[in-house]
């Protein structure tokens, strides 16, 4: 049982008085309840909300666990910049401001990108791509040092931007093989874990979970979130974890998108719990591994829509449905203001 | 087996040339081809989408199945109005004109509310509410005959506004009842049909079950849409039956709401089977009836967040999702357009 505090009581007691039935709106009074507590306010507020999406390659991909060639990611963050990518689109139909993180992408970006008109370029390259870790530890000790600090310094960002909501997108061709591994190493079981990612064949997904489970096997990280990210991770999901660990006492509210984003909240949650107090999770995507990360979050999931796509296309959509059940918690009038008969008859749950 | 149309072959072939893995938007990839299939385009467009929000009396609620007084319809129509409703909030964050429909509300409105700035106002009465069924056939034909009428005068209406999607929402005191009657005379199962609507207690929902059935029993209509409508019907609920049959042919989708539109929509393709083509299902409410029904409907509703208070909320939020994929289909770049290195490999379907 939980035990409610003041805040959510209170914030209970506002959506009980606005004209409609009560807890007629369902799942999204319950974001409501999260978000006030998060910002220790009644109403709560969204008006501004940033997502930022982190690329960056995996070495583990020499080992033919992808089925596009590496040097997509770099690509795609140049189709970012010009608009042209699903998140653009999504973010932009949902009222985001969008904002690319060059963490670790292989290839070197054009000095001219540095502002965007149409997305926000930020440069925490730490290196070109993560280390093999089929052959060794993916990062060094202060390679994952530096990505935890330039994410939390991204949690300063949010904050000098006003974000009241923060949405995590991933950009990196074998980021699901990396999280995968990780999650492995974390305890979760293997062959849940490893998925098709962009959609490998059956042959192609074998390869993948023999390559995996044997890295985990041979890297053998300590069952921490440092060491696992460590031997195993990349600059890109180290980096997030910094971001969602840097937004601790800020009440700005992080929304996770799909399988990569939640294996590195997974890493972040087992360095500091309390990082899921403010955690939504934007969607359930089709990847096999992320239910079962999710559940051990302690997050439902807002959408399932089957996407796996990645970018933070669910964490927008999702966080867009938190912002709308805020929108009408402010807004809606109350029975008396309004005029409107209330019932003072005991209601049942449904 | 459904045998694809050549519009839904080009449709896909669009998307998978889209920057993103084959299959990657998931559900929104069926909402854009079935877009496209209504539109008979490629790629679909909404550019403009309308949520009309009928309301209307139910003479059933003089059994005592309701919680909340039957004035409230009056009260909530000049809420809309006013802007104080969850779906001013809902509609208004999601990017919805707005108009509420009297179709049969007790009350006289104000002569001053006829062309307001914050939600359109459509004077349709057909009568001061539906009789109590119960007693006496709901509708007679020549009432009947009207609601349908005026319910595809606003499919019209859809089409001068430039609507390329429409919500139904619903607000009407007993309106569950009503849907309920209609759904069991229809061959749905009695028990499930009955729930709890705005949140009356279990001795109250047993009532309403044996209020239900028993009316049922007695008015024991043909089971045909238009039969079903006159005895245990209501204006609003035939009002929204008849602006579905007005769509066929238009290349508007229509989105519906929860269980008292969806058993409208139910009487509409018991009329004319072909609208199931133009329709989508915005969410599953919480309303024990609601899924057997979109079931027997063919649709697979878009969220499921637990809400069961009418509006349209539900449909407004569902249609939104479906434009961003139309967004997505639209505005995305190509492989080729963006220089990205695709894959020529097969790619199993998740």
């Amino acid at each position: 049982m939980v035990i409610q505090t003041n805040i959510e009581s209170a914030m209970q007691a506002h959506l009980d008085n606005l004209t409609k039935p009560r807890g007629s709106l369902g799942k999204l009074e319950t974001y409501c309840i999260k978000m006030a507590r998060i910002q220790h306010q009644v109403p709560p507020k969204i008006e501004k909300k940033g997502i930022y999406v982190f690329a960056g390659d995996h070495g583990i991909v020499a080992e033919g666990v992808s089925l596009y060639p590496p040097e997509v990611t770099y690509q795609m963050v140049l189709n970012f910049l010009a608009g042209g990518a699903a998140i653009n689109s999504l973010a932009g139909g949902t009222g985001w401001e969008l904002t690319a993180v060059d963490a670790g992408v292989a290839g070197d970006f054009p000095p001219d990108e540095a502002l965007h008109p149409i997305c926000r370029f930020i440069r925490a390259k730490i290196g070109k791509g993560s280390r093999n870790f089929y052959q060794t530890p993916a990062l060094t000790a202060e390679e994952l040092e530096q990505a935890l600090a330039k994410g939390r310094d991204l949690a300063v960002d949010a904050q000098q931007q006003g974000y009241d909501l923060v949405a995590i997108g991933d950009m990196g061709i074998g980021n699901t093989s990396t999280a995968a591994a990780m999650l492995i190493a974390a305890g979760f079981p293997a062959d849940d874990m490893t998925d098709r990612g962009t959609g490998i064949d059956t042959a192609m997904l074998e390869h993948k979970r023999q390559v995996i489970k044997e890295a985990v096997r041979v890297r053998n990280p300590a069952k921490t979130g440092t060491a696992i990210l460590e031997q195993l991770g990349s600059f890109d999901l180290a980096m997030m974890a910094g971001l969602i660990l840097g937004l601790e006492g800020t009440g700005i509210a992080c929304i996770l998108d799909g399988f990569p984003v939640t294996s590195a909240a997974y890493m972040a949650a087992m360095i500091q719990p309390a990082v899921r107090d403010y955690l939504f999770a934007g969607h359930l995507s089709k990847v096999s591994g992320h239910k079962p990360v999710l559940d051990a979050l302690g997050l439902s999931p807002i959408l399932s829509l089957d996407m796996h796509l990645g970018e933070g296309t669910g964490a927008v959509i999702g966080g867009h449905i938190i912002e709308l059940g805020v929108l009408a918690a402010r807004n809606m009038a109350s029975f008396s203001s309004a005029g409107i008969s209330d019932t003072d008859k005991a209601e049942e749950k449904y």
